[in-house]
């Protein structure tokens, strides 16, 4: 006899088995877990995954997602240790990792978490070889190194999440003090995500006026307006929410959600994240450090030459140095 | 010498030629206007294709979409006469057609309609062979057959607008005398999009409440509530709208726009919407009329069974058999 | 001499000390933050006030918040423990409470909750008196009461989150095995939120067919089909959550922002919500129960009046009485 | 006894008159729908009220709109000719007045449109005198100053479109060129809305990287690249379109809806706007010109000064004195 729901429907045909627009999140942490909700309340995503290896959690998030989706439109979520659930991914994103302690560098993380890519980094290009990684574990730039070296993956394919997160801090801390929308406040940090970071002072600007133009000292030590402590707040920030509130989730995910939209949806934003500099602005070693990209469908399609100052460019290439130096020491 | 945008930008790869998300709309009159300024608003696709014959219109409407781009998430939008424009979509969406005239019913429109699809949806499918077609030109459950027949496609991926806009009307029309919202108020028109569809009184609810269990008479000749007006002004509404503004189409839009996020989406959600129907409520010809369906990345991939009333059962039967009798008379 | 901020702007006047869609939640734990959270995502609220007494926390969570701010429109967003803060709020949400743990039924939370919330309510009033209360502490009917009775506001200003989380679980598990959108499914589940809920089957549709229809025995006893299970797994989904990652957040979240749309949006739709039901549904003591309302910018103007079996309408009225004994109990 | 409606729903309070995001529109020709439709289908407002004197138009758009709300949030939409229906707006659009035609300066509309104007604006701020009015109307410097005149507004709250629209077309045309999404993309155009806009080339930047750093020349004389070629495409643009299709409606709509949505939701963003510049650049009229101003709930905060360079500042100054020629033979 036919069941109720038979009696409710006539299949015409199979619905398909993977959405156009679907996304892996590796890691439900903190992280991963502000990452999947900012995705999934922008309605980014039309299909998400979510792999981690504590079953118990991973449920538990499953369900507390899926018991939301009546309030918003409808999307797929499945959830598991299994990385064939993460098949047909335009995007992987991965966030799993052992988290910055309260006062640790971040190239502390590094060979542990190098350890932890390489039993996930196979698999999800496996399960989706076409897939873009973008990569949120810290140290940022030198696990954006190392999934690309065990993805196979050309080097426009392997996204650090990088600078974009410092990037949105400077906005926001610029846009207090100029009492602007921080959306209408525009600057750049660039080079290693964290303490090396390097905000361009000349580029800060408000409607095309330049900081610069109005206080030629700012973000130097001859300011006495001390615009640099700006940056200061930025660099401490990390650290002084790990103190707070024990981690950091909203902005993480806030900015990985917005990397994620422009790449499913080709919008050829600019974006500060991690990429492959060396012979950009005289970088030499092969690493990943974040300057401005155009980011679409198929990736990084062209990286925006900035004019730096000679510190700007030293800092770039003493990070570059720094992250060589850990790269080559590294077991992969 | 290196131009300012070789200086500005260094490329790393070319970017994608078409977006996964890809919709074409042939026609540029009112409706398909409409149409592609609903899916530009709502940011549903991230890539617009407009393809007309007239040259002068299609010019002017693609520069007057684009100067809106920067308010919006980045869109690709391209226009032209040549449907080479069209490669690599989603969902191809036809508004064309000559338009229904004051007092015209929408059968008079078939022949000449038809013969304007022989020179679209051909060439349509030859670009995008694994498109979804969305047909809104009317007499458009007629019209969505005759583009079937011509695209060689199979059934569940050629899609008629039918009563989505209908029960929209019906909805709009049931809230106002409710007082709740209207997405709150609950109400389906299925049958042929126009004059002879069919209001299915037993569905209509708000918060699971059924009209039909306050007024067992409502819709019926014996109800002194006098509800089926509400549908005699439904069916009216394309001819007063005409009247008074001369052409419907902020409301198909918002309908059009609603169906391609539900496709590119992959939402499953149920709309009113024309599809192979033979075999179903005791339909016997090959016609297309709206019955409730689910919507996915694939098409349409179940029928929801209505429990009709005899009367409605042979409403329906009888515009399937009216339909056919047109059919039979084309020339295809 | 002039500062860089005096040189790029001239103040033509003050901008405006609060905004006209301003929003206070008060607790910052994980039910708090995701309703912030989930608020500001979908850019619901122009002006958000956090308020709790752990500073450090609060101040983490501050930060966290703002430095996404520059990825979304801009809401001026401020943090604190002085309840001034709050000032000119059109909604307060109440998340504060000692949280349930794992297998505490939720009625042995009131009494040290409505201790909490004479802290805060009358204080929430002072400075916002024309503010609409959305309580979403649990118990939630009960602490609906005590925030009515401790506020002084007319009891339509007063709203509990109450069984609007619990419809939405029904939807989705509804959703699953009808293999259609959650938001194509529709369900309402009535009365206390948890344990005691009532889920009225009468109404359980898709497209406007009812599952009743298609099996008269769905939700009894009698069912061989065991729809009534999918009640079962709504009531065991919070203690299930709690127990597989510590506690509820994003469902909870997407039903208070959701909500909060509705008031801030005035959109009359229809939700399960707590309200006052003395009179209703055969319920003679004064308590706050979940039925359909509808909500806008001025709070609940209707209540849908539902046809409920003689179970449904005693299982309410069972509930009505264990809460008005416990009600009778506090020390207000 | 009871009716349906009656027997649906018990009220327990009367519904809000006007909601607190209220937007008149004045005007339902091409421009007045595109952005009745814009801010409609991006959620802007929660309650729409449409001015005119064509009573049959005004009843189709109406009509077309409501019909689509269904697919959308709830909005409260009414339409008339009496100006009683604009009560309680926070924001009075006006679009209304002849067309500017094929060929035709801005400045041979201005009296005909302001005896047009005052009909209208006194009547708008006797039913909102808190309101905000933005000028859409042709020549729109002209135009706002009119309004502001007639209104006894403060300036403050008196804006006009301005070059908002010019610079939208100014970034699209720019981006084209870097092939990178025109919101990635930043440019200014100030001055008088059309032929005398004044580019400012020196704020053209693509992630802070400043056009003028690649190529001094950029927009002057000398340029061998022909950027200042784009500008001129910007003034012809309005000019073609109407060529081509008529008239514009698109980006106008979204110009108006963006900063309907910055005003409504206190977003203080900067655009550039048509405000009271006696005093700004060297201007000695009482004139309205746009530059860069900060936007939120209660009009223009402040104006940003951009460096410019003489020749920007002459032209700024000759359309001030143009402008002023005009204005002081006004009969108002």
């Amino acid at each position: 006899m036919a069941t109720s729901v038979e009696k409710l429907k006539t299949e015409i045909q199979v619905p398909v088995a993977h959405s156009g627009s679907k996304v892996t999140i590796v890691g439900v942490g903190q992280v991963g877990m502000a990452c999947a909700f900012s995705i999934m309340t922008q309605g980014i995503a039309s299909e998400l995954s979510l792999i981690d290896v504590m079953e118990d959690k991973l449920k538990g998030e499953l369900m507390d997602l899926q018991h939301g989706l009546a309030f918003l439109g409808n999307i797929k979520i499945n959830a598991g240790s299994d990385y064939a659930l993460s098949a047909g991914s335009k995007l992987c994103i991965v966030t799993a990792g052992a988290r910055q302690r309260e006062g640790e560098s971040r190239l502390n993380l590094v060979q542990r978490n190098a350890d932890i890519l390489k039993g996930m980094i196979p698999k999800l290009v496996q399960h989706s070889p076409d897939t873009i990684l973008l990569i949120v574990s810290n140290p940022v730039d030198l696990m954006t190194y190392v999934a690309w070296k065990l993805s196979g993956l050309p080097k426009e394919r392997v996204i650090g999440s990088g600078t974009n997160l410092d990037s949105s801090r400077f906005r926001f801390l610029l846009s207090e003090r100029f009492n602007v929308a921080p959306n209408s406040t525009h600057g750049w940090i660039i080079g290693e995500h964290g303490d090396s970071s390097v905000p361009v002072w000349s580029g800060v600007n408000v409607a095309g006026v330049r900081l610069r133009d109005l206080n030629p000292a700012a973000g130097t030590d001859a300011d006495t307006e001390n615009w640099g402590q700006i940056h200061t707040q930025v660099v401490q920030s990390a650290y002084e929410i790990i103190r707070l509130k024990g981690y950091t989730s909203w902005a993480i995910g806030l900015s990985v959600s917005i990397l994620t939209k422009a790449i499913l949806k080709n919008s050829r934003n600019v974006f500060a994240v991690s990429t492959f500099v060396q012979g950009i602005h005289g970088v030499e070693q092969p690493v990943f450090l974040s300057v401005p990209c155009v980011v679409g469908e198929n990736g990084i399609t062209d990286v925006i030459q900035q004019t730096l100052t000679e510190g700007e460019r030293s800092q770039l290439q003493k990070s570059a140095a720094t992250l060589n130096e850990v790269q080559i020491n590294l077991v992969l």
